[in-house]
């Protein structure tokens, strides 16, 4: 490959994060822009677009000497880089690979963010040196991605990696925002690491800091570190429900390594200690082994994984 | 390629199927040599490279006709071609590929039998037209297989798709032969099916045709369709348990088609009924509508899928 560069864009509800890299994976540059929405999300591409030729003009660099655009995208992208609905974004279905390349000239490859992430951390991240891995991202919600031999698994309908829609808990009878019960976002995510907490301090009078100010994912965690009894027996059933979760996992790709990001993981190693103890307890002989790791990119993972698409 | 034949071997415990086909796919000739396990297991691919010769020379087909061997093995087999160990060959490691291409000057691909019979079924089975597809194999154990984009995922230590050993139930305190307790064989498997039947048996005094004669998964599901009761409740525990375990898988890779086989699946297609009952009141949306079939291949779909190996 003769080109210097390459960008990788990852596009948020409010915000398009975007990064100039050259093919040595170094970013050189990276800005952000505004997502609009308006009109069914029709200026997203364009808006896109403009950002990268505006860059490459500013820059003074030629087409020849662009690898590519990696995008990732908040919806199921296909291997094709088509997606049939994103929410966030007010759009149908669009050929991101297609209209993007159409609007630049230069190759293109899109995927879902989540799953461009974990690229990003299999690169450059948490999962360095590794091949096979299973990332899950424990924010508002629980995402995953899926890499399998250095490259996203798609799936079919883009669904691969949706691992936080995977059924753990039939008690549970209140639905998932996927219109499921018992999804395992319902109990690891930061809602559901609180709805965990309401359950335990209404199960007991035990006395515990989490009595006194907000509930949130945070708060129980900084309270597992200070030694609080009932915040660990928190902590010890969100770790059972994740750890069991990804022990199953395990027996369909056996990846190498976990990568465990968003906002949750800046609780630190003592997430992991919670997961592991139950994945190895649960997880195939020929699994136990696999390593475990914290995501180390941050909101890079992103454009860092979507750089990543243009240059394998 | 210009090659106009390959062999497609599948290494049982106690037989060698062996068989030749054209690069069209077709089987030409097939047969079976017995499985030597003395000295632990030492004779087993110089066996192999001795039946492939044999019938290179009776049928005078030059090397240079020949696309290669593709080999399955009842162990788990990493991308390069290495088992760590083969209990039921008596093997240690092996480096399958070097050791038989050195044998017989021919190129090579191996990989665990259960992963190889799911490409032959995902080849000219009950998987023909789909690409990313999940096998569960039903016998005395619970087996599996991914395909992903056409091709066998080994996963590391050749794990990948070890689907019987997934944690579904912590009621059981039993060991599985893994060592761990709760896994989908226990309860999904032929004896798997039984233990249910079991249960079911003493719960109550429902009549019922399994209280006479001999229990095995195939008399549960004669009296499923006899409209037997009782028998139906064991088949709904069955396909609750096995149709959540692939909801749950399907969150991971999102195959396009589950193919089930092995012995169990000779009950027809009412075992995908209550399977798909339940896999599709807990699979995510995007995966609900994937499609279930029965394997067609039976004890073809391991040389088919070893000869589909060396064609790709």
């Amino acid at each position: 490959m003769s080109a210097k560069y390459c960008f990788g864009i990852d596009v948020g509800g409010t915000t398009i994060k975007c990064g100039l890299f050259n093919v040595e994976g170094e970013i050189l540059e990276k800005w952000e822009i505004p997502t609009r929405t308006e009109d069914n999300g029709a200026y997203i591409l364009p808006d896109v677009a403009d950002a990268v030729l505006d860059k490459m003009r500013d820059e003074k660099i030629k087409k020849t000497d662009v690898a590519g655009i990696g995008i990732g995208i908040p919806g199921p992208v296909d291997e094709e880089g088509c997606v049939e609905v994103a929410v966030n974004l007010h759009w149908g279905r669009v050929n991101i690979t297609k209209v993007l390349h159409e609007l630049t000239g230069l190759p293109v490859r899109a995927a879902n963010d989540a799953n461009v992430a974990a690229l990003g951390e299999l690169w450059k991240g948490g999962g360095a040196g590794y091949h096979n891995m299973i990332m899950v991202t424990l924010g508002t919600g629980v995402g995953g991605g899926i890499i399998i031999n250095d490259r996203i698994l798609a799936g079919s309908n883009g669904a691969a990696g949706e691992i936080g829609h995977a059924h753990v808990e039939d008690a549970i009878k209140e639905p998932c925002n996927c219109g499921n019960c018992g999804c395992l976002e319902q109990v690891a995510s930061a809602t559901g690491i609180v709805r965990l907490a309401r359950e335990e301090l209404a199960a007991s009078d035990q006395p515990s800091v989490l009595r006194e100010g907000e509930l949130s994912a945070k708060a129980v965690f900084d309270a597992v570190k200070a030694g609080d009894e009932l915040a660990c027996r928190i902590a010890e059933r969100f770790g059972a429900y994740l750890g069991k979760a990804l022990a199953v996992f395990s027996c369909v790709t056996a990846p190498e390594v976990f990568v465990i990001g968003g906002g949750v993981s800046k609780a630190g190693p003592v997430i992991l200690d919670y997961i592991q103890k139950y994945y190895r307890e649960y997880a195939f002989s020929a699994c136990k082994q696999a390593a475990f790791a914290l995501a180390t990119l941050g909101n890079d993972a992103g454009i860092c994984g979507a750089a990543r698409m243009v240059l394998q």
